[in-house]
């Protein structure tokens, strides 16, 4: 069964891609849903298709890049994140951004263009970061019928794809999640998840310093921690 | 004993269909109740039925439609799902749309139809998702007594049943648990819950901004990864 | 050491019984108990007796049927339920009516009758569910003095009992927690909870539709997951 | 090291007596204390002592006596509970009373007699059930210079001890929690805490019916869980 | 490296006392520091130093006087208690009280005398326990330039150093958390935490019988618990 | 690809070292990031790069300083740490300083100069603790351009490096986590961090003695711990 579809839109539902035995590339959809949360007090993020340990941290990274977007908000919300047909496991991090890319389109209801697939890592303050396989992915997203292939900038120099290929699908390589989103969403709300990404990674939270009672000056003089750190 | 019934409706209760020792489909029934929640501060999804990895995720990815028809209240509720009588263990994703029937159904405190038994894997958006094993799930419902069975459209294909099993029963391909409901519960209030399911997959949740305080221009040109992801 | 007792009432004690060593029954006493909770926010049920896995889950299915009698005040009381003298173990799901039972016994402090004994698995909605060695456990309950034993009603055909027995016990089967109830408990007291049983497995939970905003019909229109669940 | 003190009196400290390599007794000491919980939420009941499973669901077990007694003010308490000196671990349920006895004399700032050492199993009820080892216990202790031994009443049967010791020691069997507490607290206020032991094993804790709304009668009529339960 | 200094004063700093390989003393420095608490709602005991189970149940015992000490506040604070240089894992009981003197020492902002290094196990409601190893560690610490070692007044028979460090340090045997502060800090507000001490060892915690509803007379006499109980 | 930048400057994120292999250097690039927290009552710090148990608690260690900066409003934050690259796990405590640079840097939104490395532990209370493999550590920062290279005190006798390293790169030995804040941030704000890590770690935290009920002056006399303690 084709489980991902290369035309048209689709809102939460992104086409990431994957290596199998090696050397083989695959698209793999990420579905992602945002829900009321279970908890009066606290979110989740609950990623399902059998994710192994690096997947799983790759998911905790793109959470904070989630967060950043949501703000307080998210303790009301938990956000479902679905590897569709991987019953084998999933390993690695180079479903980051397509992870980011489903729950931005779930969360802002802003579909996703699904001739567009896409492969690559995430820092949790928003950088694309290169992935293993490049070429491998390509090649099966444009035997797939793919259009557009989404890449890490830094894998830019990776890409030894076949001729065949060249006039076929178009690469796209970025450097930032706020770059994914653009060449990724459709419609006119794309510019103001654009412009928020860009608000977000400048803003610094508030923490006020903690209420404390100074200790006196004698203690201070005695302390040897507090005249080391002072 | 036979611990599913083939005619009549109940609140909570539906037909799955299963795949014993790879070559034989089984009936087996799946039983949901709605209760208050143990904690005042969170609800609960407890599967019981010795339910591996697989059949555990799946019950995550069916927990996301429940919410967004339950809303916040789910905080306040349990919501107990029992597989009978895998007492050997349940793998795989293909009871998903057994399982939200019977919890929409006690829910809703709507019945289903129990001459109906159904099999489908399901997205945390509600979509079906196709299954293995659909035939030999087929001839097991069929020689049980089973008037109606609901698949998933990606599976139509591979129907290859013997004719014998062709008059007797009616075979229903979907691609939305909307469909899985409207050929499923009984009654009057059977509409206003497929109205439900159609507006809460289009809603956008309320997210605010985070209450930030901009940092200065100087640091904004300053700080590299601001300039990287602007 | 006998640890049950044949005759007289108890509050919050239940003779349940078991197979030992696959052809042998066995009285196996259980003991509830309800408390404060422990926490401010959320109740407990705790189940002692070095209860194996599927045992474990028959409590939690056990507790599907207790919540519902509580209510939410449930969140302010912890469950003891207490399996005597089985250090090498419990497994199955045979004690969930027996569970049951000593629970609704110390919620509502109305006696058990001790001359009782019984054995049933329990669906999340009260329904009692078929066990296995009906026949060796009523043997059993039978050498030690019981006097009526309690089995689900689908293991009526299963009781092959030696004619010895056939006058000194009294055969009980039962469908539903309901009727388990009317036969063990003892008092004027007992009604009101069958009232309350029979009250609590029609009503209709409140769910609020979430509080959404609707998307744009753009939006709609455009959304390939919208219009596939419309 | 003599870890156990054999006269004078103390808050939060008991001798239990403990079996070791099978045929040999000795004198456990357990100390208790009650100190503000970890959390504004809930109170804790903590353990150490390197103890096994089945001393772990005896010391819940106890928790349930426990709780009934400080009532909910034992969410805003953590429960300290120190086998001392046994690195090697701990297994059984046979120090039940004197965890219990250990506890209830630091909630209430009662000393414990320490010319008494104790054995027994205890029920989430209150009721002292049978142990092991009984003969070996009570030599160990009257060979450490203790007076009196508190028993289970069921054991009374065991004691076979030898001749010298008859003399030596007061055995004293008890069936319930409240005589373990007569028999080994010191003061006036022990009769206060006997008194609050009677009270409490005979209330009736407070459950509304749940919130609901009631289903029509035609859903009652139709749906078949209903009916079988009403 | 020298992890430790054996001169002046710190806060939050102890010179701990362990054994290495069975028969050969070292000095093992324990750091902690109060910090405010990740959680709204509860306190954590963080310890580092690779520490095994004998040794995490001890830092449990030890956070039962310390929450003595610091009353409801603690559920707002973190208490973190950092072994030096133990990437091995540290096993055993007999630093408990040297965490218990860096954490009040951090609690107090009273600075620890870095010329005093301590070995002693410690009970919940603060009495100091004998250890093993005493003469090894005396004799690693004399050599280290230590001046004086405060152990359990239980060991005191087992000190067997050799004449060379007779005349170098001095012994002090201790019985409680109290007496290890008063030989241990230094400055005039020790005097209050000794007082403080002393003061919570005597207190009674408040709790409130719980709030019940008595049973009827009638249940009173018929319930067989209730009876056995009273 | 080249993970970590050796010039400009960037929030939150340090060039940290690290061993590979026994005897070979290496950059290691963290990144740290600053949220919202999924729960309305708890911060949570996550730190990803398939860390062993020496780095989880190296973590946790850090975490104690972070929330000394934070105060409380650490609660309402979670603290996300990328340790970039390391698919085959990190192990060891030397990247502390650099995982508590990148966090403040993050926290206060205040850049890291790119052209310094660092290395070293960290206690709880912010003192820089030596680490292993300086030398190698050195020269892979220098083979790899970076211009500056943070290391502790303790390990300056350590530095073994080739002649060819010694004008091209700074040794830069530091004794407290405020030193390496002075050596590694950019920009005016860096002097109010200084000042504020100064002032923490001479504060008093607020700790009100527990409310609690004097024992009688009878119980306390006859109280043995009581005596003991007081
Ligand atoms: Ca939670
Ligand atoms: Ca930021
Ligand atoms: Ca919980
Ligand atoms: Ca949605
Ligand atoms: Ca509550
Ligand atoms: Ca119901
Ligand atoms: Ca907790
Ligand atoms: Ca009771
Ligand atoms: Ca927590
Ligand atoms: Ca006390
Ligand atoms: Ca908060
Ligand atoms: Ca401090």
């Amino acid at each position: 069964y084709q489980l991902f579809s290369k035309e048209g839109e689709q809102v939460g539902r992104v086409n990431g891609l994957a290596v199998m035995g090696g050397d083989s590339g695959v698209v793999l959809p990420i579905i992602a849903e945002v829900t009321p949360s279970l908890s009066n007090s606290e979110g989740s993020v609950i990623a399902t298709g059998m994710l192994k340990d690096i997947a799983k941290e790759a998911v905790q990274n793109v959470s904070a890049v989630i967060k950043n977007i949501t703000g307080k908000d998210i303790a009301n919300r938990d956000i479902h994140i679905q590897f569709v047909g991987t019953y084998e496991g999933v390993e690695g991090d180079s479903a980051s951004i397509s992870v980011a890319t489903a729950v931005i389109s779930a969360i802002e209801q802003v579909p996703v263009n699904q001739t567009v697939a896409m492969t690559g890592s995430l820092s949790v303050r928003g950088d694309v970061l290169p992935v293993g396989g490049v070429t491998y992915k390509i090649e099966a997203a444009a035997q797939a019928g793919i259009q557009k292939i989404i890449i890490p900038k830094a894998n830019e120099a990776d890409v030894l794809i076949e001729d065949q290929y060249k006039d076929q699908v178009e690469i796209i390589p970025v450097s930032t999640i706020t770059e994914v989103i653009e060449h990724s969403l459709v419609g006119n709300e794309k510019k103001n998840i654009v412009d928020k990404l860009k608000k977000v990674s400048n803003v610094k939270w508030n923490f006020d310093m903690p209420e404390v009672v100074p200790a006196s000056i004698e203690n201070m003089k005695k302390s040897g921690t507090g005249s080391k750190n002072a």
